[in-house]
């Protein structure tokens, strides 16, 4: 691990949220900023996940907690190797949140809650997803047939009916400078 | 993906062979010699990972496959994020390297053969495991009762018994550095 204190020390952002609450939106325009800042920083989003490391797991709440548990473990590696890595998960229970936070050192694991109402991800709705889980056609759908536990004691919590994608980054960036280890 | 030309882009170099043939000595010199040239150096080595990302799995067929899949689509990500990653895995499958191998596009991926003797392995014996393999004491040891399967086409073949590993790694160096891409 670097030792050296820089502006940002490698870390992860963790954002937690339903789907359709604008997650993968602040996690790139996030990237983009911290990138521009010549910092090494990388995604790793729920989705893009399912289709390579995660591809044999499904929606099981068994399922569901491995794929929390090796997306955290993946971003503990980048963070060795030095990276800011800016994970965008649905990850809906406390507890697994909890398991990936304590993998990390102080100071290294940064939990922001995307607060968007459900009736605004229903009504946004980008992968036609709610629909399908609201005639039933998806089971185990965070927020309609499965939980989502709200986090209780978030770093952070955006408000995405208040502020647009850029505000929000701005929040975020102005609290790890605040805050950098 | 960073689209500038480097010295050394990112890329997979992998390191398969026997227990004890040498893969992790290796892996450490040769991230030593990147990092001083300031290169983003990573090393996923199997012993490692079973203690994290990869501690559900055993050590049956089915187990040894999820574990190299697992690790190589851990060294995608990592590659995508502008590292080079030193995977140091027994990976004793020839169709499970070829698996790992066909997530780069050409040129990001290069095998490399740590050809050690069985005997010479035994030998050396470092964690104690030949002797227990070979009282029966561990089950499924690669190269006493499950097999190993020698790279037919490996990009470089190290011969641990000529050479010292800071002579391997500069063989690694040479040859990277007439192929990099």
């Amino acid at each position: 691990m670097n030792s050296n204190k820089t502006p940002f020390s490698s870390k992860v952002i963790w954002l937690t949220g339903l789907s359709g609450s604008g997650k993968s939106t602040i996690a790139q325009e996030l990237a983009k900023a911290l990138q521009d800042q010549g910092l090494p920083t990388y995604i790793l989003d729920g989705d893009v996940l399912r289709t390579g490391l995660n591809q044999d797991l499904g929606f099981s709440e068994a399922d569901r907690i491995e794929n929390i548990r090796r997306t955290a473990q993946v971003a503990r590696l980048m963070v060795d190797a030095g990276i800011i890595v800016i994970v965008a998960l649905i990850s809906p229970y406390i507890r697994d949140r909890q398991f990936a936070r304590q993998l990390f050192t102080e100071g290294r694991f940064t939990e922001i809650y995307i607060n968007t109402p459900i009736e605004v991800c229903i009504q946004r709705d980008p992968k036609g997803l709610y629909a399908k889980a609201l005639t039933g056609e998806i089971k185990n759908f965070t927020g309609i047939d499965a939980p989502y536990e709200v986090p209780t004691k978030p770093e952070l919590i955006l408000d995405t009916q208040k502020h647009n994608a850029q505000e929000l980054v701005d929040q975020i960036l102005n609290y790890l400078s605040t805050t950098n280890t």
